[in-house]
């Protein structure tokens, strides 16, 4: 397949949230208590919610800066590109990619919305969080039609209030939930349990793809305290081989077979290592520790119900013959350092050599409009206005070219992990 | 090639101490701080050295018994196999499995000697890793000639002193020592400081691999509280990718470019998903990190100097054109529980399907003999002798079948991943 003639859905990008977001979202009542946006001193800008402070991190937002201003210090909105909080800039930044669609993760409230789950009174917890998912479904998806795929926050705090809300939200069209790799790091009950049973049930119900973003459990590796800052760059992806494990020997797929997970930014080159590895355990252990999958293996089930995500990874691809391939999906990562943007299209072409048009299809769109229930074709009026080569005619002028945006240059004294690890695992003030 | 005709050396079993160790073996001024052998109340044996009493844990000494004994409890010397700490015996379940060498890691000292070196007076700390050192390489190395890899403890309270006994050992014959994936979390400085700068140095020169073995950091992935037991044996063995990344990123193999290190059961199959990580990401990140490797990459780094080792795992094999296939090595694990014995050769066998003899014998044996410098053909008189077919045919006879060797049937309550991490990981008292 020629890379003009791919379609590109990305299950990963992120939103940095605009300082308008809760303008008339809120009951009145609570409209006072809103998040307000800041500039500091420094000229930074930030969130205040509640009396806690939370920056913005460079390393989430460097989309058309250079690698050397890459950097864990907060920034400005001034700093970043346009189309990191402006949806019609968004849209250009993705035309000018070849990018048709995209799922957004949350920047400021944490991935499983955190900020708001340790307001006290949960009624304003409760309205934060709506307000936020209806401006995500209602406004920053909602603009241009058949461009986004909706993915709220979840009212982590109480699972009959999350599973009502994932049905609030499902109502409006949203088949995805952001939530944590590992809710037990958060000081909730673990996968393990069956506190989160009704969260589960709802989603199975709506259709509703649980994703698990590497990162949400809010526990980054850090090795030694002096560990460089390119250790936890290189074990965030794989560490969901954690959620992995857990999803896995927990009774929750077993319990709710029609539901869907998605290990977000986990990448797929270490999952058939994986799998062979669960059912060589299962083999050699289960008689002792008491598993039990019936007629079927560890694998299956991870197969069926397990939604693999990867950027850039052409081991993963290469080795497709191991994968259910109906479930592995791409991902842009844009505004992330990570981010193959803006030429997504021609990194992920590379590893397609000799791999099907079937396939290629599968991961770069038609599973994720499977798993999501997004259909941009209709919208459009065909695949074909939808390809890389007819985005980017349309896009035709739009700059996309490297700028700094800061007076920095080259680094001070190399980053360590323990410091990014602190910044963001830290309950942020 | 047929499996009678394959040559099996493991680099990864374990010795399960026998009671006469220090016999003899201590300056007769420390014999009487001798770690004691003793037998409990409940009948279950230990070791006690200065207060410390170290139990034995059946899942380090399954072999030969069915999957429902295995557990986590302490055992007596009466329910383990003879193998696991006789010579003799070893020998004959290794000729029965078809397994020419074998390199054995410790059991009750700990991976890294911690019992030793949590001495007060370093003398005598040092006396008992001699004492064990020299038991294990002239008895239990010593006694079959060309049967065995040393494998020595490391006196790794002091850099110096551990780089003397590197040489001390080396000068016998050994060229492996044991050593901690992350000494950091043992209350060492980490591998990112040049505090072991005269370790990797001496086994640079005397041409020592360091064996890196699973568990050695004594810390185990625990998930959740609730997590099940299942969870751990999962991650154990991935979980070395941290050390993988430690290693990638510190100054270690480009300041010494001669130094070997392997990591022990930590598996294959997702190296080569690691390897275009780290590269992809020292493209992505470098500028900014401040990671320099000149005119090479970083998986060109890792491939030249780890060693890579795998039980069972057959994606792992199948992906070998993605690894350096001169460092790729076999490894038996026995008699722990993960082990493939006593049907070794059939199991790595079937993995063996396609796969060239050149790269069957670099897998099974050339690589282990060329890195550990171990040369059992010239001792037997040609590799025939050593084959699995030979072995095999002269242990005829050689009971191999699984025994109840305890009255416990099925099981109690699920173990759940946090126990047995608090039983590995504490201070053994």
């Amino acid at each position: 397949m020629n890379i003009e003639d791919m379609v590109l859905v990305s299950v990963d990008d992120h939103v940095v949230e605009p300082p308008h977001l809760f303008e008339g979202r809120l009951p009145a009542k609570y409209a006072d208590l809103a998040p307000q946006f800041v500039t500091r001193a420094d000229g930074s800008n930030a969130w205040v919610y509640e009396g806690q402070e939370v920056s913005n991190v460079a390393l989430n937002a460097v989309a058309g800066r250079p690698k050397d201003e890459y950097g864990i210090e907060p920034t400005s909105f001034a700093e970043l590109r346009a189309g990191t909080y402006d949806i019609d800039e968004r849209v250009k930044d993705m035309d000018a990619n070849g990018v048709l669609g995209s799922l957004c993760f949350p920047s400021f409230p944490q991935f499983c919305g955190q900020l708001f789950a340790r307001t006290e009174d949960k009624d304003v917890a409760l309205a934060m969080v709506q307000a936020y998912n209806d401006w995500h479904i209602d406004e920053w998806c909602g603009t241009h039609p058949g461009r986004f795929i909706p993915c709220p926050l979840p009212a982590i705090w109480d699972p009959e209030v999350l599973a009502a809300e994932v049905r609030r939200t499902a109502a409006k069209g949203a088949r995805a939930v952001t939530f944590s790799e590992n809710p037990s790091k958060l000081g909730w009950p673990s996968l393990h349990s069956d506190h989160w049973d009704p969260f589960w049930k709802a989603c199975s119900e709506e259709g509703v793809v649980v994703c698990m973003h590497i990162g949400s459990s809010s526990q980054l590796v850090v090795t030694a305290p002096d560990a460089p800052i390119d250790c936890l760059i290189t074990l965030s992806p794989i560490n969901i081989v954690q959620a992995a494990t857990d999803l896995t020997w927990s009774p929750v797929l077993r319990k709710f077979p029609d539901l869907k997970v998605a290990l977000s930014e986990g990448g797929i080159g270490w999952i058939p290592y994986f799998l062979e590895r669960v059912d060589y355990q299962y083999r050699q252990h289960h008689i002792w520790t008491g598993q039990d999958f019936g007629d079927r293996m560890p694998s299956e089930v991870f197969s069926e119900q397990i939604l693999t995500c990867f950027i850039d990874d052409r081991f993963g691809v290469h080795s497709r013959e191991y994968l259910n391939m109906d479930n592995v999906m791409w991902e842009c990562d844009y505004p992330h350092s990570d981010s193959t943007w803006p030429f997504s299209p021609e990194q992920v072409g590379e590893h397609f050599v000799g791999v099907s048009d079937h396939d290629i299809d599968r991961i770069t769109h038609l599973n994720a409009m499977n798993h999501f229930g997004f259909d941009p074709f209709t919208l459009l009026g065909g695949r074909e206005r939808g390809t890389v080569g007819s985005l980017r005619a349309s896009a035709a002028g739009h700059d996309v070219s490297i700028k700094s945006t800061k007076a920095k240059v080259g680094g001070g004294a190399p980053v360590r992990a323990s410091e990014l690890g602190q910044a963001l695992a830290a309950p942020q003030r």
